[in-house]
């Protein structure tokens, strides 16, 4: 993905190349005496994409032309990592989802115990891994992010099946879901380079406003999206209640005759006869519009730091978020 | 419990008296300005029970006539109480329990979905309330634990319906799962007292057998008890092919028609045929038995450090992990 967007840029180079080290840092933290837990660590794996959240700590690592890179940087990297793993485990427990990245998900293959107590694995490893960098207000910042992050996850499941959901609610469950981690990768990449908290607080805006537009981007696809092209279960959102942006939009704001198609289909979990109406009224391209606003955000939000590589890296990861079919 | 104890100790008095405390530092962790949150964790707060790690905690604190109590342990006792909970929380969607401290389980009420989140903001909690202390080693010991916990949880899934489980196996996985944390709640509450590292060590000891001691306990009301009086759905270790130390003495002593008996009441999930059978064989005696070694151990294991009220709560604590009917 990386290399694809910036093949000359040297700080991209140096992330893309880093990436390997905190692969490495990922694995050996979950590496244990025990077969089983490796074999499932193994699984886990597998689940690894773009990573973004890592890149997020290295790019915000370089801010200011600071030293990116560190091993502080890269165990952080390896921590968000980790979290974001078992945000992703528990979720398919969530959703009941059976396929991602392509494969068969941990809860389809090895049942709904295995994958509840290897989420929690990687949140315990987690937290260990951030304790060795040796610095507790890190742990304090990585407790807070979670906080939120599960306040988001437990705030949504009890608004599921609610079609009244408005959008100031949405938002605030996907700052809290997804921006949050997203955010705090950006601000603590940076504050692990000692820069000031002014450079640390517009980072974080940075990280939220992407994180915004990649859930929106996210949701899209899993309304509009195929599963082979996206590599994961789609329409799971709509078979479990989940009301995400495009379908909130087009619930307030299409005709009387398509609310209700669109609301038989919600009923029905009909998620083709859903896409149908919410691309047909326009809801679809409102809420993609909206996730350029927030990539826009993002880039306004760095607007004040010195143009330099990190900011040039930073801004093209904020285009990829929306600028993707999986 | 306490109380019942030791009346006239002045530490258990103050450790008695700190109890309070420690539950309002874990609900205010957990308070949110989200409604839906406080709801989920109010319902929590009902599984409170003997806070037997809290009150390790407190006791470890106070050995060698240490200031115990101190806003540190108070705050430690909370983290270990909501990991325990975190525990509780997730094994009950794991055992598809239905019933804890007399009550419905959340998983029954209100789904595994809200279950698997609410744990995870429960550990999440635990460990940002953890750096709060301010000292980066805490959270490290303390995520050593949780790994370590969750490996047990882990290899005991891998080994579900293994009916060849031997005695080794069986207590590996009940020193990881069960023991790791009482060992930690003894050890840390004395290190947050500044003592040196052979009492660490040897607190370290104590808890660990205390645990080992515990979980037999439990498995046994599991076995033999009664919901009622027990306060918890029983017969889940059976229900889900968890071998427990009873049934493993017996299957390997005692005749082979009596065997063959169990084995048919494990395939048939028949709990009060192998209740029976593992009462009758004296399996459950024995298993009872070695709980009783592990409290001696227990004793031994602190039998060096200066005789005082902490040695002699800890004592009593000791001996109250397995003189109880749930």
């Amino acid at each position: 993905m990386l290399r694809a967007i910036a093949p000359s840029n040297s700080l991209a180079e140096r992330v893309t190349a880093t990436l390997p080290r905190v692969a490495q840092v990922f694995e050996s933290q979950l590496s244990s005496e025990l077969a089983a837990v490796n074999e499932l660590c193994r699984h886990v794996e597998r689940y690894r994409g773009k990573m973004l959240r890592p890149m997020l700590v290295l790019a915000g690592g370089g801010v200011g032309g600071a030293p990116s890179c560190t091993t502080s940087h890269v165990v952080l990297a390896a921590v968000v990592e980790m979290i974001h793993m078992a945000t992703l485990v528990h979720d398919d427990v969530l959703d009941e989802a059976e396929v991602r990245r392509g494969g068969r998900t941990l809860n389809s293959l090895r049942g709904n115990e295995a994958a509840v107590m290897l989420g929690d694995y990687l949140i315990s490893n987690a937290f260990h891994l951030c304790a060795s960098v040796g610095d507790s207000s890190l742990n304090q910042a990585l407790g807070e992010v979670t906080n939120r992050l599960c306040q988001g996850e437990l705030l949504q499941l009890s608004l599921r099946g609610e079609t009244s959901l408005d959008e100031a609610t949405y938002f605030d469950i996907i700052d809290r879901k997804t921006a949050s981690l997203t955010g705090a990768c950006c601000a603590l990449g940076a504050r692990l380079s000692g820069v000031e908290s002014s450079t640390q607080q517009a980072m974080e805006s940075f990280g939220r406003a992407l994180g915004v537009a990649f859930q929106i981007q996210d949701d899209l696809l899993d309304l509009l999206g195929e599963e082979r092209t996206v590599g994961k279960s789609v329409g799971r959102d709509l078979a479990k209640g989940k009301l995400t942006l495009p379908v909130v939009l087009h619930l307030r704001q299409a005709s009387t005759e398509s609310v209700a198609r669109a609301m038989a289909a919600i009923r029905g979990a009909d998620i083709k006869a859903l896409g149908a109406e919410v691309r047909a009224s326009g809801a679809a391209g409102r809420a993609a519009a909206q996730a350029e606003v927030q990539v826009r955000r993002a880039k306004e939000a760095i607007a004040v730091l010195p143009h330099d590589e990190a900011r040039d890296l930073l801004i093209s990861l904020a285009d990829a978020t929306i600028n993707r079919s999986s």
